[in-house]
């Protein structure tokens, strides 16, 4: 897909200086440009690029001042970072799929499909099923018995719904997600041997959430594993059955949520963080990557980290000390010796 | 599925209290209930509950005294937990499958199925391999050439097994686990780059073995993997290889263990715990989740924890004295300044 | 396959001792050994499994000079560890597919395969995708659109490439593995909510590179995420969106690195390491597994350990006195006791 500076003016409510017809296919970052990009400077530190970049074309600021001449042509815009997002979104229109049934898919009779929806070939879908209006099942997905998809998501190939679990409208999961294994329950029988807990629970994600490529989400052992509305998970992300994510938390990749955990509201967790079970996180906590959460969290809106984790500022000042361990070990040493205590005191 | 609450006496060596025609279609839990649903009071600390649940029946013990009025029709049994998984195994017989090899399904005429063998849709199964009788393979399942699978096992949709790999009867595969990936081994060359070493060896899962989502399960150089008879391993778990894990050992999510380790018996390992390779990890070790495993465990039985991990109570007084760090430095400036020791002791 | 003794001397320039005609069919470890196998003794610790080595031919050193008799046919080699490299090649060759498009492949007629390719059953390629010469596409992997994979590149069961990604020649990527997921960028909305930044990047990956079973690698927002010539990466590796892996580096299981990274050439990275974003990191780099990277490593060649990490030999002696921290405290309140400092210094 090309445009022209001046089509990409008129979709930002922008204004061009240069050559209003020159035209790109895609973005670029201001330091890699390339022609036939358009190139954005949000942040004033990368600006001398502005006066080297090759891309063709520049989204700046209405009230940039250039110091040195620009090569590329200008789009003056009022917010720069909101325009280079509408701007992706409108390249990422050329890469839609047109909807349609596979002739290779395996849909069940008893299925259910809205208007508008695509199924990709060697996907499945299960009896009792229903896909809502316009979602994309792409290729190799499996979607089992009386599993509900709402309306405009995208499963991309290699994602599996387990059996009787439900996906909210305009969710997103990435390739080889996983919804609905069995958690992690057993019990230890008397000759050292574990049983297996059957898992008749499910698994329900609210609309908007959005799960990062080879996530796992177990079912509930009895009920539901729940993921509130808005929720944002990375790649790589254990989610243990029973746990409930609260609307709009964000979780970077690889962390861990052990069963029955629930977290609150609004919270921002880092990478690789893992999580004991049966805790509850207050709202708005925000969690170092790394860090080890062993218990509740009850205050709303704490910085954590650490293993296992404390009040961040804490945990930054201690671990100065710990660096500074074999200097303190020698001081009390040569203290020990200046001072000689008796040995009862 | 629906269950009278007398069918379910009945089922579960109980007494009825109450009406004996409620009919339940699930388990609940107490806090959540629900009408349809027989929910159960096993932890006493839960017996608020048990006089607000909307669940329609409720498993108690034998000798529960209510000092309330309870809604809920009771089912007074000898063992609640024993009960409720023994009732939570019938509710998921209602979702078993029927047996039978799809028409999707690519089958290699030299492969050999047992008796009620289930092949679901977009399944391959390579020449020379044979699958036990009753095994579930679902669909989107790999299995390679003159691969074993055992009487009884259950593979998840996107579960791959390797060439020459073996699983054991009754085991249990999550969705997108991969048996036989080859191990990461590599050479350094002179010019600073890396020739693979070619793996021929295999994996091997002895019976009752049940392994998470997402895991992964390298095959050996040469010989074999082997996960021993009775292992339960959550998702997302990475396994080295020439690994060997000794029967009954439960790990859970995200650990991973490098090349080479022989992990013992009846271990008990957390959540994303790191083993480095060829160690040698003693009969019933227990270790805390995200501990570093970084040298072998020569006595059995011991709780480890830490990174790099030592033995559970020291590393938690260590740690107490870790968040006062920053206090025992002002403690030891000022004890410094108090005394002033000569420089040069 | 069954090789003699004479052939495998033959094969790696090499004499025999004993049996120039017994016949082995797989290498095996000295200390397991087994009857038609060929073991090898390459670190002089395990001479002793010599001696009582069940295997049917051993592979030595030039000069090895028995202690005691030896069962099995000796294989006199000049360097042993190259041997069974070379060794472990000729019997992987045994493995080897049979090139072919598989009656059960998606091919889309836009695009294009090279000589000698091998698609499995259940596989998809798109639409303008290009397949080198020789390429292994095995069973049930996706290839989306605009895809460019060269020649001699491996794909096992279940890899997913997506649209407009780039996989160089003789690249291997084990099972499940997802290259071009979107990245993890999200904006904050003034609801609380997120808004999904469109990703239209791309990922490289440079000839020579090897990834691990589930992992997966984000595409760049813009641009792409590029891992350089021989990159060797482990199982359950993420990588964010627009990292950079520098050539030859090396990197095991479970790791993560977040968004915009770049890592240096020919560095070592341990097992569950985490990187946050937009670092740099120098060629050479060291990294102890579960290690913690929060700043950038200007200096090449470091060796780092520690969460958050710092140089390795520090965190060492750390790490020495954390553990003794409880006998510090109390050395420090005997200290204060015996001087009781003035309470205003």
């Amino acid at each position: 897909m090309q445009l022209s500076a001046k089509k990409i003016a008129a979709l930002l409510d922008g204004t061009v200086e240069g050559d209003p017809d020159v035209k790109v296919d895609r973005p670029s970052k201001i330091e890699e440009g390339g022609e036939g990009s358009i190139s954005f400077l949000g942040n004033p530190k990368y600006e001398e690029y502005a006066y080297s970049t090759t891309a063709s074309a520049l989204l700046v600021a209405r009230d940039f001042k250039p110091k040195k001449p620009v090569q590329a042509t200008l789009v003056r815009v009022d917010n720069v970072y909101g325009a280079i997002a509408q701007l992706l979104e409108r390249f990422g229109e050329a890469y839609e799929r047109q909807p349609g049934i596979s002739g290779n898919a395996a849909v069940a009779k008893e299925a259910q499909l809205g208007e508008g929806v695509t199924v990709g070939a060697f996907s499945s879908i299960g009896a009792g099923s229903t896909i809502g209006a316009h979602s994309i099942i792409h290729d190799q997905v499996y979607i089992g018995r009386d599993v509900t998809i709402g309306a405009h998501a995208i499963l991309y190939p290699g994602v599996r719904i387990l059996d009787r679990c439900q996906v909210g409208d305009h969710c997103i999961l990435h390739s080889n997600v996983v919804v609905g294994s069995d958690g992690f329950g057993f019990t230890p029988q008397e000759d050292g041997s574990y049983k297996k807990v059957i898992h008749v629970g499910n698994v329900i994600l609210e609309d908007h959430v959005e799960i990062g490529a080879q996530s796992a989400i177990d079912r509930g052992t009895m009920g539901s594993t729940i993921i509130r509305e808005g929720v944002k998970m990375d790649n790589l992300i254990q989610v243990g059955h029973n746990v409930e994510i609260g609307a709009h938390t964000v979780i970077a990749a690889q962390t861990g949520i052990a069963g029955s955990t629930k977290i609150g509201k609004h919270c921002r967790i880092g990478g690789q963080v893992g999580f004991v079970g049966h805790l509850e996180i207050a709202d708005g906590t925000q969690i170092q990557a790394q860090s080890g959460i062993a218990s509740d969290v009850k205050e709303p809106n704490q910085a954590l980290f650490g293993y296992p984790a404390f009040a961040y500022r804490d945990f930054v000042r201690s671990h100065a000390v710990f660096k500074r361990l074999p200097e303190l070990y020698k001081k009390l040493s040569a203290l020990e010796k200046a001072i000689r205590p008796p040995s009862k005191p």
